[in-house]
């Protein structure tokens, strides 16, 4: 009865705003009512996990693109004329915070449809190169960092997602800064080594890798030996991954919400990592 | 030294295709090898959700929406042509399996790209009226139905997704079929009636509802209640879900995908469930 009394506040209050009606509710004491009247297993389950971070970019008109037009929006339909507001979008696959599926690069490899919800959800391992990459902007994640990860933060797990972390999301502003070209247009960012990543995929049988930059072999490459070998296993990679420097090296699951884009080649995807 | 001798197996394999390379790592024993010498933790980190299940629509071509065109896409480059594979897409934000953000309804209240991360990761409840639904298409999710779920299945948490299955999802195939309209294009397909989401949300705090249908409110609503009144509360809502039908009613756990877009009204998600 207190909790429906306390409802009723809440309802006869909701023409003041939702976050009003919240702070009511809460001031009333609902929410500890309502917690306190929970069982145990559903609390449980909405708080088996204590921390919650977005390792996405907002995916924003002109987004800086390896290749290809940026992103582009344009409105719809507006609150004051037409009761609701939406946005169209136009866009490459391979723009903002996105996902490499192995079709990409390899013929008859799998889409970005065909990828199944558990190579989705997978533990997370973030192997630091930033201080290398500040000094340099071709430096690349070799074998001898991944051997020092693991002493350091334990063995990499199976079907891991295995993500650099250079410092290069803080760049994603500034175009010129993201991409670095240098006089003659080659870009210069950092990347995995093909020897990194043959080590994970034999050692370690990894699900992934992913970048905080615009591709997952370093700015001058052009072999792309990476993303062949990588998508050739029919592993995914990941570009344009943001804030791994606030995740934990080697203790969270990442989350890959890839759209299932039909016969997509990868595309945009919501990244979110839980410990 | 064993997994070292497995992993060069497989390297050198690897021209025959990745899932032999696989079948011949598990066949020699590898992955058995691999899990054994996993320290603990990361093996529960790996494994602490037993089912994984995707509640998600392929994003395509022509996927029918409620209002507007439907989505499109081409081709940009191929790997014979280009020696890579990416498409372009052009859609409205409410295409697919999407979000409808507080904001799309409500001016000034939360866009796609003001959601945080902790408000996309929620216990799900899935209520069903598939069979009222299969003989009234305008079946709507009531208050009674929600007494009887809890009844059943215990109460709903705190800031959960509740998600309706009305059976809809199989429809999506067919435009005519999946928004029903009559000879007077009034849609009829099932939904949430306004006594039902104010009961989840003053009773309930709930984080949002979901439907397998193109809206939240049923198909002949004009005056969109139920939109105004749970986008009103800055919670959001869930639409195109898929295979609801596959999870259990009040055991699992929902990731939302949601892109960020930028000043999104919502928009495409990727929507995954574990337990």
């Amino acid at each position: 009865m207190c909790l429906a009394g306390t409802a009723e506040t809440v309802r006869s209050h909701r023409h003041e705003g939702p976050v009003l009606s919240r702070r009511r509710f809460l001031a009333a004491g609902g929410a500890a009512a309502a917690l306190a009247a929970l069982p145990a297993p559903a609390l449980a389950r909405s708080t088996r996990h204590r921390h919650t971070q977005d390792l996405t970019h907002v995916f924003r008109d002109g987004f800086p693109v390896y290749t290809g037009n940026p992103p582009s929006r344009r409105t719809l339909v507006t609150i004051p004329n037409d009761g609701f507001y939406a946005q169209e979008w136009t866009f490459a696959e391979h723009s903002g915070t996105h996902l490499d599926a192995p079709g990409h690069f390899i013929e008859g490899n799998r889409l970005a449809d065909e990828l199944p919800p558990d190579e989705l959800v997978r533990p997370l391992a973030v192997v630091d190169i930033s201080k290398r990459a500040a000094v340099n902007p071709d430096a690349e994640v070799r074998v001898a960092d991944l051997v020092a990860f693991e002493r350091r933060h334990g063995r990499i797990p199976r079907r891991a997602v295995v993500c650099m972390n250079s410092g290069w999301d803080s760049r994603v502003g500034d175009r010129a800064s993201y991409l670095n070209p240098d006089a003659s247009g080659v870009f210069h960012f950092p990347g995995f080594s093909l020897e990194a990543v043959e080590w994970l995929l034999d050692r370690r049988d990894i699900q992934g890798i992913g970048v905080d930059t615009s591709s997952l072999d370093f700015g001058p490459s052009t072999t792309f030996v990476v993303h062949t070998t990588l998508l050739g296993a029919e592993r995914y990679g990941l570009e344009g991954v943001a804030n791994l420097g606030r995740v934990p090296a080697n203790r969270a699951t990442v989350f890959v919400g890839l759209i299932p884009w039909e016969e997509g080649s990868g595309g945009p995807c919501r990244v979110i990592a839980r410990w």
